[in-house]
């Protein structure tokens, strides 16, 4: 979903109309750089880094082990799970935040498919890597068939799917309130995973009937390298859930130290063992920034900031992957020399990623970018491809991390 | 084991004695206070938080996504690691950092009882809750038995043994030399718990045969609440383990983005989601605390710290939670008044903390401590007995975390 034809195509009225342009004060973005990959990991809010600042002196420094009870530490994942949970649309104590999406995932799918023996795990094909592995992992541990699947089809023999809303690298986004009636049809859940999604997409889990979810704090969530992830699990839904990686946090009563699991309610019996409370409290706050927000505005941004970029760089020839609906907040264009045209942009100033093959990535995280960003980006690209500064041997050193 | 009878028994001569005293420096800890809560959350090295700083302003505020390369983000847990095996006796490429006890402890016991079809899972049924709840999970997930042993009596169908070095309660030192050599006999595997061990006890996991363990890295390692743990598995049988949590950063070439899970080499392949940096990196500062280090001077440090505040005590007649062996390094003392004593204590700046049932638990870390420190906590306790002060009623509030 493109912007309107007949809206103003120049940066600086998009900017001015920008009812959210205030909010990239949030941020202390560095001197001569565009930014075009929050959707990989965002940056600092100011007001996560001055969280992080107290939470290490006041608290740990000066707290001590009080410091779990006087400044909240031992609640911290089901506060930050209730900021995730109103921009997710679920409700208070459906969210925890906790471990890895990875961890999460194998958590919330291993306790899924224990309650539907014979069925099958899910995974499309093209999914995000981690999100296939656990799938198939969980496979061999439950005996249950593992269906690599395309386009969003549910089998029949369905038990779990996982699911991206948004695509890592299309950005295309599933049709939730689709997949969710199919899925009620067979009796088969799905996680979504909301990785490329929360804190960008105006997301109703209770809308479109969603009942699990898991996603990760560092993208659009700008909680920090690594942040904590979460999972959204729907009231009625959790209780009948077991997940296997038992640990303390996820027990009714931790302090009691009782032999015998009994797990807490809700959500919370996500949790598994001690939060990482430094990389937590930077989270917590970050999420402070969507609180009143609507979201529907960011998607909106999003979308259009993506547009002019393509609009802006049609001319260069490098075929877009496409959605064949409606995008999310990234775009990936195609080039066989991607590597090493991303790597001179970056040297530039401008950051996006790459994906491989051949794929330059570029996010539109709408908190903290302009259209004038957007426009100086791709006035970038075009300069770089015009002058061939991409075939320097420097850019074509591969790093480990891409 | 105490100190010598012979030794110097007063604070004094014993502080200017001690070979390690000027590593109480790297701490900047609050004025008034006398922490005996080392064992449960360490206090922040002063490194610790200068690189806590330098990672959330210069890496995650400037470097942005480039300080995954740049910092060296994408190696951290395989170089704190490193440290930690220097710690433990093992070798590099032996430990890495990822994750929660529970979840590394999860991982590590998975993948080994799933080479031991028919065998039994194993736990002290006095073991901290976690390690129990985690055993409990995996028996029902792989259909083997649980047992619940006592005094490292290992039985002879034992497949996999959780056991905690130091216990968190009465500090007891298990004997991992013995327990290796009979677990070897019947082809058992142990999973040392370091938890309370690491960063205090002269651990030598070559020396003793020990193959497998996790560990917590806030507890006398000092990385910070909920700091990321470890997991130590010895290199040919790391080979052999294929942990069930397969996520990217785990996998053999995570940036290939390929959809068939391939285990990393060694110890890393039990990483799985993104690590939590601003924690690890925390951590990662701690614990060269620790380089050139000789683990013997803390133990022994620690336990004559132990013997002091046992000799202060004694006349109070709180009955000690006893080891019949030697001790780590904290001692517990029972009292049915044990909770409110403590609170009145802490509230005079001694921080010690509470287990049920009625234990009054004090740590000796010996980096940051003197026998002072002692000397004055034991005093200031004799002053509660004392004057009765433990009765105020603000004292028997029960907060959250004890």
């Amino acid at each position: 979903m493109d912007a309107p034809k007949d809206a103003p195509r120049d940066a600086a009225s998009l900017d001015r109309a920008d009812p959210i342009r205030a909010r990239r004060d949030e941020f202390d973005l560095p001197e001569g750089v565009i930014y075009l990959d929050g959707n990989s990991l965002g940056p600092p809010p100011r007001r996560a880094l001055a969280r992080l600042t107290k939470t290490a002196t006041r608290e740990w420094k000066d707290g001590l082990i009080r410091s779990w009870n006087d400044a909240g530490w031992i609640d911290l994942p089901e506060r930050a799970g209730a900021k995730i949970a109103q921009i997710i649309g679920a409700d208070d104590g459906e969210v925890i935040v906790a471990d890895s999406v990875t961890v999460n995932l194998f958590k919330l799918a291993s306790a899924l498919i224990a309650l539907r023996p014979g069925k099958s795990l899910c995974v499309e094909g093209d999914e995000f890597p981690t999100d296939q592995y656990v799938m198939d992992a969980l496979s061999k541990i439950h005996g249950a068939s593992l269906r690599r699947i395309e386009g969003g089809a549910i089998p029949d023999d369905a038990g779990v799917i996982v699911r991206s809303l948004a695509h890592y690298k299309t950005a295309s986004i599933a049709d939730m309130a689709a997949a969710e009636a199919k899925a009620a049809r067979i009796g088969a859940a799905i996680i979504w995973d909301l990785s490329h999604a929360a804190g960008l997409l105006a997301i109703d889990v209770k809308r479109d009937g969603a009942k699990f979810a898991v996603g990760c704090g560092y993208k659009y969530l700008n909680g920090g390298p690594g942040a904590p992830a979460f999972v959204y699990a729907a009231r009625d839904e959790a209780q009948k859930l077991n997940q296997p990686i038992a640990g303390w946090m996820g027990h009714a009563a931790p302090f009691d130290f009782a032999p015998d699991y009994k797990p807490a309610d809700g959500a919370k019996r996500f949790a598994a063992g001690t939060p990482a409370i430094l990389s937590l409290a930077a989270l917590d706050a970050a999420l402070e920034i969507f609180d009143g927000l609507d979201m529907r505005l960011l998607e909106e941004k999003a979308r259009s900031l993506g547009a002019l970029f393509l609009e802006r760089t049609d001319a260069l020839g490098f075929p877009v992957l496409d959605t064949k609906g409606p995008r999310g907040g990234h775009v990936c264009l195609h080039s066989e020399n991607g590597y090493q045209i991303m790597q001179a942009l970056i040297a530039k100033g401008v950051i996006g990623d790459f994906r491989p093959p051949g794929l330059m990535r570029f996010g539109f995280s709408p908190l903290f970018l302009s259209y004038a960003d957007i426009e100086r980006a791709a006035a970038m690209l075009g300069d770089i491809v015009k002058t061939e500064e991409w075939r320097q041997p420097e850019y074509s050193k591969r790093s480990k991390v891409t």
